[in-house]
């Protein structure tokens, strides 16, 4: 099955708004979170979705309860469809605290992971130690990517910080500063206790930021993904998205849903 | 494997309600919504839940997004299975608004639809081009279902002008007529912001109506699904039916669970 | 491929609490409740998760929709996977109340399944009938998952009534008894209308069970997971686990998330 040809559609009727680019994309990329995917499911997400889906993270520390030759063959297919892969950010976070951070590498190295991200959602970690482990993905051929924001229920966002933060990583050799929502989307970073966005600490940052498609927002529940493209508009880079959210997320990109439904003049 | 013989089951275990009827169904129908479903998955649901379903939609404007070869296969599937199958109506309307009806027909030929979906969830349809888009489907051997309401949040029913629109819809030749709930269910047509069914506005519009068989109310939420059987009975059509909720909507209409249960004297 | 060597990792990066068991495990069991997997979902299922699953349960009636080989295979998958099986309790409530107990038993000896649930979640159920129909499960060589509590909405635990009941059940043979929470987790047993955990009435049950690791706790949200892994150990029976969470709790469980992170000294 030629899973290949998806451009004989009339370009109207596939992309109405006109402006969806291809993979590689500098903007407009999407992160989709991995819970636990068998091979059939994997199959199924890259057959359907491969050109939409940019990067895959193996979600928190899931990555140590696959069998080793099955999570060998998933990162396989991942690179295969040129999709960077990585595993959660927790991971990471425990081999820091549990001082295996050797460890880690030689996993992430052993079973072919193309990235990491680098995050502090739940320890401490000081601005050199977080250097250090940037310089680390980097020398070892990964992409990085970076976090901002505590998984801590309630905690916000601290412009300044966020601002500083997003310099210094990037200056290091991040790909692309991920703010924190979790898996859930709620009382966390730019969203309220009801996953709402706060407008004004939005505004704030977009008025901050150097290059706003250096920024990768983790915007789990669809109202979400929904707010975000009509605030920074289609091309916007979101994270957290289900695999099976990822098809509703890619037509609201390209306004094939009521949503953001771009009406012609 | 055999996957014909369900029906050996000791008959009031299968059916304790025993009002359950076979494909073809004049009324009881369920409509799936499927919003990207790969090739693994669209085998389990049809090996599992084939006699279950009677039509599937396309969600919105994914068929935009498969490799056709792909979707070609889900269609051929879903025909198979004597399952009616049919891309959103949004897509029909980005058609409309960008003037791409002819492409869109082109399209649902091609691939093998064997159904459409008439609606104005998003633009403004008026009467005559409505008139004509059911035609044109009915001329295509395509069955065609309309839809009555839009899909703007805190929208509500005209009764009367349900009334009219069921009335030259079936004239036209539309073989069901769904009520628009959106994929969530909240905040449109008769369910509150909260999801909850307005109560008298179904009792008004079932007293008008004058064949309930021929309406398919979409209902995504389980609480809804159970509202609607139990007020309308369990031969209610129902539509947005997520797959993975399917087997749960099945053993509802068979007294199969707690909510349904229907106790013998 | 190789799914049995999952434990070449680091052992601090596979489990930083180092308290997690393997199966046959006399705690920290996880029930998943299976609301319709085909056989491509179920094989993705057992190949990821196995290790991780004691016991699954066909959701309420559900059992009766299938088409009867597929249901055998899956019932088979369990087996050879060292995972308890069983129809959901609904079904046997639904027997009794037809007076098809004897065809019910034949149906779950034709079939192959290796456990059942006696639940009167919805019928009333004698004592003296209780004891019966735990007997005829033993006689017939099954586990048996006796459970309390009623799925009426509002319904609470009766403490006295829960403690006699977990008793005299497992007195009569059966494995562990479940604490009924529905599928939704909200409103039932000891949770309440927005599926909190009702405090005071966990630790007058906690402070009177005999044996806590002969209970199995339904929780079917994550956030009520969570509170009983903190409130009642990582080693606490858990159920009606959805399969695309079991991954997220079996993290929970080894202290891989941010919730449940155990920090070293």
């Amino acid at each position: 099955m030629d899973v290949t040809s998806r451009l004989e559609w009339h370009p109207l009727l596939l992309d109405p708004t006109g402006c969806r680019s291809a993979k590689p994309r500098t903007n407009g990329q999407t992160m989709v979170i991995d819970k636990g995917l068998g091979l059939h499911a994997m199959e199924d997400l890259l057959q359907t979705s491969a050109p939409y889906i940019d990067l895959l993270k193996i979600g928190f520390g899931t990555a140590a309860l696959y069998p080793t030759d099955l999570l060998k063959r998933k990162i396989e297919l991942a690179r295969q469809h040129d999709i960077a892969i990585m595993p959660g950010g927790t991971f990471l976070e425990v081999a820091v605290a549990q001082e295996t951070v050797g460890e880690f590498f030689d996993m992430v190295r052993l079973l072919g992971f193309t990235a990491v991200e680098v995050s502090d959602g739940t320890i401490e970690l000081d601005r050199h130690t977080r250097n250090e482990l940037i310089r680390r993905g980097r020398e070892a051929g990964l992409l990085v990517f970076t976090e901002y924001g505590k998984k801590l229920w309630g905690s916000t966002i601290d412009t300044e910080m966020l601002l500083e933060t997003v310099l210094i990583d990037l200056q290091h050799g991040a790909a692309l500063v991920t703010i924190e929502a979790r898996e859930s989307g709620t009382g966390v970073g730019i969203f309220d206790e009801n996953g709402q966005c706060r407008d004004e600490e939005l505004r704030q940052i977009m008025q901050l930021l150097p290059d706003p498609d250096r920024i990768l927002w983790e915007a789990p529940q669809k109202q979400q993904q929904i707010y975000l493209l009509k605030a920074l508009g289609s091309s916007v880079n979101l994270g957290n998205i289900a695999p099976h959210e990822l098809f509703s997320l890619e037509t609201l990109r390209r306004g094939l849903r009521s949503d953001t439904f771009v009406k012609p003049l």
